[in-house]
């Protein structure tokens, strides 16, 4: 297929080289236009502006947070403005509820075709074709688009024909993996103040009712305490729970667990946690107890 | 070995049977005599009273709560009063850190051994000797009862001499399931308002991140939302999240989630649940939202 | 003063009366124009169009919530677009400080004065000049507005030259009002479980340490139970909360009793709540501790 | 009347002394004995033994906690087994509603009458004779306690005839107070680090629709940061929000905002502030904001 592909962060190069990889025709856009220079090595074609980007059968987005998206999508010279009738923008970053609800109204308005699939998974994942996908669009939207997400993940799950479906699908399961980090970090901080070793206990954890690679991989980082580097930054830990909690106020569904999370994230970002792992919320709960990081 | 075992309710006379299978010599005794049927058929003895369970090598208690064990263990014709001196009393219960201390005192004063071993699992695990069996006592006492133990359990985690500790690993255990539950509550009331079919949901959540035993037991028993009858109720989950939250009070621990869960299981009961299965807390969410059960 | 007034509503009505009855030159505007009528009879000229409503010393607006004053704010022939060089916007009604910052800064841009000024008090206490008056702005624009303040409240607050600390201040009212219901809620579902009178117990609590008009006020509605018809509406509460969360959120300020009453809303308005008054919150506890309302 | 006391605290002694000088004969009764030499200086008589203050019309307690009221309480020597038939015990500590419901099922059975009479107030209160006194009992018990209270309280609040009644309404009351508490906290922790001047924020709060003493007071303290010497300590704010959680949780009323108090006290507890005033669970919002003391 020819492609167009804007946003080549760290997700977003991998995937983009796996689509080049697999043959597809990728016309590649970066607002930082250095980073296209790997791929156009590996024989992609470079945008100089959005629109260039826009020329092909799809375009898929995989940009950073919504205003970015937005940035991108709304306006002169944009996406909108650039696609043809008919042609699909594959919106992949993790968004608002009301922002793809935005997008799909506009591209239905424009006479385009709108997928969301924003994705599970970290860069090498991403790297290693090995994403899990989630998808919601009008039937042969997703199916038009099936060549490319079959290079891009290791599988997809679709939800139905309303695009936001997919995007509160990726922000219920980010609020879900928060959950496990804050769970972690209270049995921590309560067994670690009697004594427990956390690997041990960690060890005991992931052997018997918690054997998910979940618990292992932030098990592992609230055992040890080593935030930093961030794998995923605190800030857009927040970020994500509080696009949760905005799409539980449209629908009308308190969470007071993300109620919760919310509060220790902005408590981890007012203590000076910016740099750090969204894991690092775990630790919290350490502190408020009294002992030391 | 020569072992009594106090308490053959779902889960003790599934372990009793196993260990006069593996050929210990069990003395076995129930305030309702009439479980002991079943298994003096096996080949155990039957006391009549709880001193006559306690003239063994050891004697294994399994009861509901700590009042049921503070019942047995202390006062005239109780097991401390009857114990030899070096024997061992193995409390297998789920009770509070604080009566565990209490008997850990009361053992070391009568000079008797105390081991502290709670386990995991649900009464199919003890009679196909699956438990996890977690354990804390001083280490000679931990090595007498490991023929005991070798058949109870798949296998034995342990915790250092403090016996306490060992409930306190449980208890904590039991907080990160009702975690779970209450996460999996609030996802699917949340993508559930939005149209998202409940075992759809679960099934991209277990085929992803969330792999593991404890989110396919629990995910199926909240998508379906079928709490009854109770494998576990939720009375009894209110008291294990009462625990430890006891627990951390002592410790001065604060745990806000572990708040949270509990005044999920105190509106449960106050609205009828006291029959369900604490996974029943789950609905909460979907009920606060608006959504029908 | 030569001044518009802009937002009609129950409140804005009884304020622009008073500034007539008081001697200023009032000129009305309000989307629905025939909110006017009652004014221009009392000698207030009206205004066709939010442009003529800015031609005096001053245009105060009033209206019930952020979109309603963005709207007359921006654009082409909105306030900023009409009003003279150094005349002042009195921004009086409940908005984010988010909102207020961005007015301040396009007010600075096109060379106006901005003087933000949230009242407390209820319909009745604008009618009565009774109003409590909050003020943030540069000293001199604060005082040219003071002849308006003086007719409008009984007592003005001032809080400084950043228009937006005034907003910030009247969300941090406002939530310390839901945080007296909630409080209420649950003191009354806790003592009525147990077969307290509701009245009697309110009866104790404001003759004793609880003697303020806000406990008498809401203790009223609370023992009553009576949420019809609204005062100040639910959708409404649940919007000042998420202000002040915003707020907290900008600052790094965690804010956990907000988060509790913004679930608290949420479930109100799920549960059908939508025209009740804000202080309906209070029945929840009652509610989740199985008692009928 | 002819009147034992129990507990010559910083409220006891105070209201001892009221007694005394009212010409009531008081004998007083104190663990510690030396506290008992200045009331026997204004012309009380002094008991060796809790059973010798058990030998008038009334015994009055009023003792630090439950441990040392059950101490006096129960046993060998004790009150109940000391007082005669149809006298009455008046328990005026701040206990927990299964103790209380524990004794007057014990005073029942030894044909003793009890009356349950909790108060509100500081020790200049009490010395002052300007308690504010709860009571719940059979009336004929009240009414013959009616002389006493006069003399200890402005005014006397009956809550019906059961005696634990009167201590699930004064923990009701504390549990107001410490919510009153955590607002302020938030509240001075929002405004505060927007560059508000704590104290003139509290001025306008009591100056408009927070006036009032309980505002005055903690607002007071909760500007200044000032928490020593402590009024109330924290471990006694714990104590009572502790106390009104279970007797939720045995009349099954979930109360999430006791919860969030818990927590707090908690998490102060932890961090070294066992000699401080309950009022410094306020500072702790300022903290996690990362606002310096």
């Amino acid at each position: 297929m020819k492609v167009g592909f804007i946003g080549l962060g760290q997700m977003g190069s991998g995937m983009a080289a796996n689509l080049i990889k697999a043959g597809h025709e990728v016309t590649v856009y970066n607002r930082t236009a250095t980073k296209t220079q790997a791929l156009v090595a590996k024989g992609a074609a470079s945008a100089a502006k959005v629109a260039d980007a826009c020329r092909g059968d799809a375009v898929i987005t995989m940009l950073a947070d919504a205003a970015a998206l937005a940035g991108v999508s709304f306006g002169e010279n944009s996406l909108i403005a650039s696609l043809s009738k008919n042609k699909i923008h594959i919106s992949m970053s993790t968004i608002s509820v009301a922002l793809s609800e935005k997008l799909a109204a506009a591209h239905a308005e424009a006479g385009q075709r709108y997928v969301s699939a924003p994705v599970f998974g970290r860069p090498e994942a991403a790297a290693a074709s090995a994403l899990f996908i989630v998808t919601a669009a009008a039937p042969d939207a997703v199916a038009s688009c099936q060549p490319l997400f079959e290079v891009l993940g290791q599988r997809i799950f679709p939800f139905g024909d309303k695009p936001s479906t997919a995007n509160l699908v990726k922000l219920s399961g980010n609020f879900m993996i928060a959950s496990v980090i804050e769970t972690l970090g209270e049995a921590m901080a309560l067994v670690g103040k009697a004594g427990v070793d956390r690997h041990q206990y960690l060890d005991f954890l992931t052997s018997t009712l918690f054997n998910a690679p979940i618990y292992k991989t932030y098990g592992q980082l609230v055992a040890e305490q080593k935030f930093e580097p961030a794998g995923f930054a605190a800030v857009l830990g927040l970020k994500d729970v509080r696009l949760a909690l905005a799409a539980g106020e449209s629908l009308r569904v308190p969470l007071p667990l993300a109620s919760l999370l919310r509060d220790r994230f902005l408590t981890l970002l007012a203590q000076g946690g910016e740099a750090l792992d969204w894991s690092a919320i775990s630790q919290l709960a350490a502190k408020d107890s009294g002992q030391k990081a």
